[in-house]
């Protein structure tokens, strides 16, 4: 147990005679203290003041916001660490950014950024004077203002925080291909419960010291969370210690309340973890000793609240869980008020500001210059650094399709085979890797192993299969580690896709719910420079699953992207390989987006061309008039689909109801741009009414075989005119069986179900409906047993192929539905 | 660099030589090993076979599946933790029940299951014969048949693995209050890289060895995931060790490719983790030692897929990653039939099974009998143990409600207060704990405190606040760990709720999909009994977030919910205090749902008694007479609501209509139970069509303020009669602001809006409407400029109470729109 002195007397001057336990010098240990006060000065301001910024005038209860937000407890830490590594970079003229995991320390980073000048260089606005720093003080968590995270409007932010989890994997996304970026990454020992955090550790496994720039991690253990000690801040230090070197890193220690001594300590443990830095790098790269090094990290344990005023109406505040958001509230008491004054006084403002509310220019000397102050390091605001892939045409992968259903293929082996030459032509720039929980083989991107490896830096066996410490391809078990990997490459300007199976991909659910808010922000923010869409490529999906159950079924991460701001996501469907290859152009050429791309890695009969492909995918839906027969006239019935294995079915259907039913007119339309159905009011690609009239029809049934859960269709088409006749098949959270679930027929989104679906909206076909639905309904059973039978499906039903009936002439029709047409 | 041997000699006969090394003499090492066989037999049957179960005929392709299916790679090492527990479970009369981690290997526990006796108990069908034998093997992983996976119909399960990451947590959920169970959880090292998994381990820091059994986590080091290496199985032994010193045990390493040496190795082990558990216990119940000890736990590590062929068409298969799933495909090759009945005949299985299939019952009667099973264990089937809370009555929590809106309360807090006695009536039953992380006080659960503690092992300080080991409160920052502590407690038959903000219950949005489609599948299997319900409340909600800003609001979690099978799923959006205790006092009472609770915790009007609150949830939702002003007629207009926050508004604004257009009929809808919106043959909740069309109307306009994304209620209701005349308010991803979001003026979900809603809907108010509308939108101006102004609402709206105006005689009306009426 750590015993940490109450910090009343953390606030004493610093004088000379601290100065000789450590590297500082006396006058750096007051400049470095001076500036740390600074910040924190700042920090209490952005919480509490409206008015009366540099606490010119006896403060007041109309100086002060009548509702107090932000988070005080960690923002003297996270102060003074930046000032910290201000030094480090200043003196070793270093790369680094600081990507903050406890991001509801916002008024810290911000806080840094107005003394570093580049806030009132992307913010006008807020100037280096009393007025800018009023407004700086007033805008903080306010309506109109700006968030109290570390959100894309805190320049130097790669990182939000707040929903906690991530610091760690962003920030090695963040170094991967960034060879002389360090990464300072704070941790909170709050987060550090999580479990993405905990695994975030174990990502030195995969940084190449040789390749890769480097984390610096920093654990906060300021001890409390909201209402609750953290356990890492609990249990013994000889522990803690193996915890770390357990996990392949070395530990540097920084323990303390006292102001200077902590100074001290914390300037001699950088200079230390910097040199091991300097030191692996120069070991790796070098003398080529490409190996797993044990990583310098820093445990920084001080009080949280650390010198806001110990107690608070009799209540202890400074070193404890009360200081973790506002300190003190209810400032209609004039006691809170003096209180308040005396905490922010006790930075003496005087010896920080000028009258004008400048920061003294021997103190903004401190910090770095230019694009190395953190706040301005062009790896934060990614998209100045982002330069498009070199990409192949990916006509040139096209599978060929003599006629419709003809080719049978492997859609994500097709895009396998152009990621691998994508990836073979950025190789020496460095910016595209691909992420895959363990998948990236069972999705079909193996021939990407042909141009370069898995990464590792574990160890490595002789007989292992494309490993290696220069790897693109990462892979690991864990799809937070993919996500956060994935996005911290593309904040920081590379380009990425991120291979999953569809049931499993709900496990980042609410990542993805953070980066598409973050970009949907970005968008609003002139200086956040576009960057690279986050891709999404979701195979073994819900209808072909092999060695998973119904428990690993769940189609729904369309439904949870589609609740997001239209501006930001996309989801597509492609029904082939071709489409398939021309949305994955497409993804990779596009910014600032989330796409979701889903389809089957099984083979498949191909529906289209190169060219038809294109122009579909360009349309993003449409007919498909070689499986229509309804040309220039209304259609009896539209036969919509979306998704490959609801294409197939579809088709199969068609050429059911075509065989039996020559004369009914059917329409076919595939969608494989899933926001066309929405109306153009509700997403930029939505079709208009108009247009959706003219395809769907106005009144004639239409039925959909989709993807994923039914509803979702009805709720992006409910204005539509003829949403009275849309019957939709999709998944269901039903089954007959448990186990496995290749085969459709037990989910009843089938050719049968289809072709019933069609007799049953069509009363004009009378007395023949009846045997004809008695026919299928048979084949439907006859069907059933085989599976249960065997196990798979029927030969003519796997084996099935379009064309074979339907183009052989005259339609083959059964004597039973002849005879009783 | 661990180097294995290739296992090719793993076969040979355990001899009597071999018992020098360890605990067993050579009588049990050659028994255990025949245990071992026969399940390693029945193990590649069921992924193999359709028939010739005992090979008593020479195999052919007839006799194997046509489609393979299946995780052999972890099967035998689980086979062989599973044989060798046994072991010490009846020589110690132990109480143990076995969670798989690695869930695919459901073969194994199959296996077991039949060896004890307990498969054929509950499946009569699959009996000790060669018949029965035949049919276990057909049924696995065969339509109709049962899950790969360790999935509900396998009896002693229960955790169903498969998406990888909470063994952990669903074992030490099981191990609390469950003073003398011992729970062996196997933890795969492929999951071992999940995140949830890697805060798992530190779930000993929440384990009271006074008060709690405990788990043995046996880290199962096969090296291999589908396609690549495990970061934990290629680091070096010091490493791994001080990594599990770091997190609070004691490993223990069993490591070989030998199979007498490991059985032999592990029996040693297993006797001193045994020992130490006892000897733990020991100290902390008989010598009042209630301490964190040094929990034991094993890394056992052995070849992935161990004794199956070494090497199969000329490439390594034993102790590698092809062995993951099933070791050889195609057996359409006369080679792999030959290597496949020669691979199932090197376990000998005539010395393991009679003629008639029968298991030896030498070997058999190492088995524990009875409940000491752990395919019987009844903990493992935890409704049989489940017994009801004893509950106070809720309406002695009853907030007084004079007249609508006359009582400001917390309607989370009033729960708190419930839940504070239920806590209390049941401490001596030990089966209720609450969960949360670290947010329980935030969502003003604080009065539980009174009569509990948080739970914590870890170092206690003298000035914590209600922690101590005895806690009944689980907080952690996980959510993950939340929910999985919670859903192991469960399914062992305990009760529980877990509180949580709104925004980051998407963290488990997976786990709750695997929950959810557990209980689907028990209610399906007689001999699973229900077990309480998983209880969600969530609060700090997207109307109410004070220090979370935009990237922290997502009410779609209730979207993912309902895309799960309705027989399971319940969302109530209690409306106010009294409401609320009564949806809790139900949420407790009910078996096998998830039940998901959204309600605020902010100071808020109460609207009704506690009378008119249980006709109100008992209906589910209903028409507010006294909002309403359309007695025995027609409304003009309904303005529906669900969620706190929206009932204020729209109340706020039906007054604003009555105010100013006396003679406009506004009909008040509350909805509490949100399915009930759904038709009937969609939950079984749903109102009838005629119920709805009587309350909703055929054709009237009807404003729908909802507490999540508006597209939700129309998904629900798009079937029903007057859809075209619903127009929903939600929450939309968009904002003027990016924080604080309180204010719901700022997302267009406010009084002003709905009132100017309802104003677009009738026509027939003419001329009127103009002035009325614009008298609106400049109280909405007016507001807006307040709210950038102060940072909070304007006193006139926060401060609003029903009733002031309507209730005072004939109401007051503007002289502007009294002109011009």
């Amino acid at each position: 147990m750590v015993s940490l002195k109450t910090a009343g007397d953390a606030k004493v001057s610093i004088n000379k005679s601290m100065a000789a336990d450590g590297p500082l010098s006396a006058e750096e240990l007051q400049s470095m203290d001076a500036y740390w006060r600074a910040s924190n000065y700042l920090s209490v301001g952005q919480i509490y003041l409206l008015d009366n910024p540099l606490l010119k005038e006896p403060l007041k209860r109309e100086h002060i916001k009548p509702r107090l937000l932000g988070h005080w407890g960690t923002s003297p830490g996270l102060n003074m660490l930046y000032a910290h590594l201000n030094r480090v970079i200043k003196r070793d003229d270093l790369n680094m950014i600081y990507v903050i995991g406890p991001g509801h320390g916002g008024p810290s980073l911000v806080a840094h950024a107005y003394l570093e000048g580049t806030y009132s260089e992307v913010y006008p606005n807020i100037g280096q004077d009393t007025e800018g720093m009023k407004r700086l003080f007033k805008q903080f968590s306010f309506p109109g203002g700006i968030p109290s995270h570390v959100a894309p409007e805190t320049p130097g932010s790669i990182h939000e925080g707040g929903e906690l989890g991530y610091a760690l994997s962003h920030a090695y996304g963040a170094a991967f291909d960034n060879p002389d970026l360090i990464v300072a990454c704070v941790v909170g020992d709050g987060e550090a419960e999580t479990g993405p955090l905990a695994t975030g550790w174990q990502s030195n496994k995969f940084l190449n010291p040789a390749r890769d720039g480097c984390v610096l991690p920093i654990l906060h253990l300021n001890g409390y969370k909201i209402a609750n000690p953290c356990f890492l801040a609990r249990i013994p230090r000889d522990e803690l210690r193996k915890f770390f070197e357990g996990m392949g890193y070395t530990p540097y220690f920084v323990e303390g309340d006292d102001p200077a001594g902590v100074h001290q300590q914390l300037a001699g443990v950088l200079d230390t973890a910097v040199a091991d830095i300097q030191e692996i790098w120069a070991d790796a790269r070098d003398r080529g000793n490409v190996k797993r090094p044990m990583w310098p990290m820093i445990v920084f344990r001080t009080p949280k609240g650390w010198t806001c005023p110990p107690e608070i109406d009799g209540k202890k505040s400074e070193g404890y869980w009360r200081s973790h958001q506002v300190p003190m509230g209810d400032m209609d008491k004039p006691e809170h008020i003096r209180i308040l004054e005396g905490w922010m006084k006790s930075y003496r403002p005087e010896e920080l500001f000028d009258d004008g509310g400048r920061f003294k220019p021997e103190l903004a000397a401190l910090a770095p210059a230019g694009h190395r102050r953190m706040s301005d390091n062009p790896h934060a605001n990614g998209g100045l650094l982002l330069r498009d892939l070199k990409m192949p045409d990916f006509r040139d992968y096209a599978v060929s399709v003599p006629s419709p259903g003809a080719t049978i293929a492997e859609s994500a082996r097709t895009m396998g085979a152009f990621l691998r030459d994508i990836m073979k032509m950025n190789m020496e720039s460095k910016n595209f890797r691909l992420f895959s929980p363990d998948e990236n083989n069972s999705n079909r991107w193996q021939d990407v192993l042909e141009v370069t490896n898995r990464c590792y830096m574990a160890d490595i066996y002789p007989d292992d299969d494309h490993l290696a410490p220069d790897g693109r391809v990462m892979e690991v078990l864990s799809e937070h580690q993919c996500q956060g990997w994935l996005e911290g490459y593309l904040v920081t300007g590379r380009h990425g896709f991120f291979s999953c199976y569809e049931a499993f991909i709900h496990i980042i659910d609410s990542m993805f719910n953070q980066h598409a808010k973050w970009l949907k922000v970005c968008n609003h923010i002139p200086w956040r420079r576009p960057i690279a869409s986050l891709n999404y490529f979701l195979s073994s999906h819900v209808w072909r699953q092999d060695h998973n159950g119904f428990s690993h079924q769940d189609p729904g991460f369309i439904d949870h992207v589609v609740n997001k701001k239209a501006d930001v996501v996309r989801i597509y469907l492609p029904p082939d390989a071709n489409t398939l290859l021309s949305v994955t152009d497409h993804c990779l050429r596009s910014r600032n987006y989330v796409n979701v791309v889903v389809a089957g890695k099984q083979p498949a009969p191909q529906w289209l061309t190169m060219d038809q492909a294109i122009k579909h995918c360009n349309e993003g839906l449409g007919i498909w008039e070689w499986a229509s027969n309804d040309k220039g006239t209304e259609p009896d019935v539209v036969m919509a689909c979306c998704g490959d294995v609801p294409t197939l079915e579809t088709l199969a259907a068609v050429e059911l109801i075509r065989e039996h039913i020559p004369e009914l007119k059917v329409r076919v339309i595939n969608v494989v741009n899933l926001m066309k159905l929405q109306p153009p009011s509700e997403h930029p690609h939505g079709l208009s009414d108009r247009d959706f009239d003219a395809l769907f029809t106005k009144n004639k049934p239409i039925i959909f075989a989709f993807h994923g859960y039914p509803w979702l269709i009805h709720r992006l088409t409910y204005r539509r005119t003829n949403h009275a006749s849309l019957h939709v098949r999709g998944y269901k959270e039903e089954g007959t069986t448990t186990t496995p679930f290749d085969m459709v027929v037990l989910n009843e989104m089938d050719r049968f179900h289809l072709v019933e679906d069609v007799i049953d909206r069509l009363p004009q076909l009378g007395a023949r409906a009846a045997y004809f639905k008695q026919a299928i309904h048979e084949k439907l059973i006859e069907h059933r047993q085989y599976i249960e039978k065997y196990g798979d499906d029927m030969p003519a039903i796997s084996g099935w192929k379009w064309g074979l009936k339907g183009q052989a002439g005259a339609p083959h029709r059964t004597s039973t539905e002849g005879d009783n047409a």
